[in-house]
């Protein structure tokens, strides 16, 4: 039924191992045969088996994207499939497809990157993530495959291909112009604190609350994974302080807006009594009420550069590492609102 | 460096054809010696290659997950990732890994899924969209690779493994809840007309209007894709109307808050003057202004259902094609008001 490398040798009018050397683009094979076992292969309809010619070229042709392991967090916040559309059109420019980790606990995911990288399923690995002390990415540096992350990696950044925002300016930025406002009372909800993301944005937090002479209280942050956890109760202990705040800053739309209903549970309106600024200017923000002022990190050109950098590792090993910062852009809406 | 198989097969005192045979789980091999083997596999840190062994094995322990060649609006979609969730817990649970197709036109993806299944790349396909005259879906119907849809395939339902939401029930459903709030003249804001859901979805629509003795007026019904297209001017055009509609059917939440966006410019209020519902209950829906009502079609569940009918066949090819259909509910928020 399928056609067969035999039927292709014999129609080209060469031996089987001649095509064989075709599929494998073997370098001693002529331009000229090349482009007549191709037309043959084609007219016939003729796929080599990918996994043989694998085995011979030594490549898979495919990027493993591996995302951080609370699934069902990394799923249903927006960032994943955007990110992911950045490295899939990256990837797909190159011929690459993309092999998805599925693994729901860290040591699931260890082992499927070890399964990825030794098994040479994958030519590289995109990493979606940088968090402290992670097995995976200690890993990736040792194992000599080439990998890119998104986010800086906390430990030796210099050494290893990310892309990332300037996590630590984008949020000074937002501080600033809520400071700019009228704001004084500014509380901060993080993300989970093992994110190198999460530490960032607090630094810029702390950093210009600082310049301008407002105190530092831990009263006035949250840090818990807020999509899960007991955010509700967060937010009503922030509203509860003897100085509640006017502003809150948060780490992504989607916690935004959850926190937006909490606060409207409590009889609080965003913006008239609480201002509240998100993160990641999800393609949905701009439709919702109030629309959200938020920063645009530019999520899918952080894909693709993440794709652009594994990608040139594998072609050329002796690249050094690279270190790329997209830029980030505060959109001012309707959620904020001059005291 | 790395462990070859001659150190496994010196450690385990076997040959090293030996040990390549329990790489492929030869049934010639006693249970006794590929305990030992991969006892010592394990010991020394030895992986297999992955393409060498499924060479052999013939087998990829990879599904292959085709999405709609529009990928722009397959990414931003909140269904994409939360079907990919289901998809991908039930593959994990098989130690299945995901790959994704990267095309973006219809024929760049046709291109990766024969490259897919004649190269060997996947052991089955999920295919994530269901369109009329499709050559994908036709190209997999001959293949002979196990293959499932989400959606139901236009030509031969029977001959096919497929989950979907029984779509004209539920929008019968929505229809009849609108009705029974006391609307009469209702519009219906459709998905792209060759989708199979938007046909199955605007018949359940007509035949509602039919058992309750209201006039089909195809003057009430937009059925471009609404995310890309000249939806602010077909809102505007449905709303100019000589009895404007009071009620609006959307087949999906974002596209009901991108309408409620364009009814807000033109000083229509949700629910005060027009009742709005959605379809596919995101779950960004309930905290938004207005909670929006809509249908829960249990996508995560599309998603696990997907992914145990090709591994099913995977399994056993002589599994005859099933049809899992999941169940949708409707689900009252305040987007809808009693007439």
């Amino acid at each position: 039924m399928a056609v067969t490398i035999k039927d292709v040798a014999k129609q080209a009018g060469v031996s089987p191992a001649t095509v064989s050397r075709v599929i494998a683009d073997n370098p001693r094979i002529s331009s000229k045969t090349k482009v007549k076992v191709r037309e043959v292969m084609e007219g016939l309809g003729y796929y080599p088996n990918f996994q043989a010619r694998n085995l011979v070229a030594k490549k898979s042709q495919t990027l493993g994207v591996v995302m951080e392991n609370s699934a069902t967090l990394a799923f249903q916040n927006p960032f994943f499939p955007e990110v992911l559309r950045g490295i899939s059109t990256r990837a797909h420019g190159s011929q690459y497809g993309l092999y998805l980790s599925t693994g729901a606990t860290q040591e699931e995911i260890y082992s499927e990157v070890v399964e990825m990288a030794q098994g040479r399923r994958v030519d590289g690995i995109i990493l979606l993530y940088s968090k402290i002390g992670d097995p995976v990415m200690e890993y990736l540096s040792k194992s000599g495959l080439p990998f890119s992350v998104v986010g800086r990696p906390f430990k030796d950044p210099c050494s290893i291909s990310y892309v990332d925002n300037d996590n630590i300016n984008n949020t000074k930025e937002t501080v600033e112009y809520l400071i700019g406002l009228g704001h004084r009372h500014i509380a901060f909800v993080g993300g989970a604190v093992d994110f190198v993301v999460s530490l960032d944005r607090l630094e810029g937090y702390k950093q210009t609350l600082a310049q301008h002479g407002i105190p530092f209280d831990e009263a006035y942050t949250a840090n818990q994974e807020l999509m899960g956890g007991n955010e509700r109760e967060a937010i009503r202990r922030l509203m509860a302080l003897e100085v509640p705040p006017t502003a809150i800053v948060t780490h992504d739309d989607m916690v935004a807006y959850e926190v937006i209903g909490y606060l409207e549970d409590l009889k609080i309106q965003v913006p008239e009594d609480v201002s509240i600024i998100g993160f990641n200017n999800h393609a949905i923000s701009r439709h919702l009420k109030p629309p959200l002022s938020t920063v645009d990190i530019s999520i899918y050109d952080l894909g693709l550069h993440a794709a652009e950098l594994v990608l040139e590792k594998i072609t050329d090993e002796s690249v050094p590492p690279k270190q790329v910062i997209v830029s980030s852009r505060l959109i001012e809406r309707g959620s904020c609102r001059r005291l």
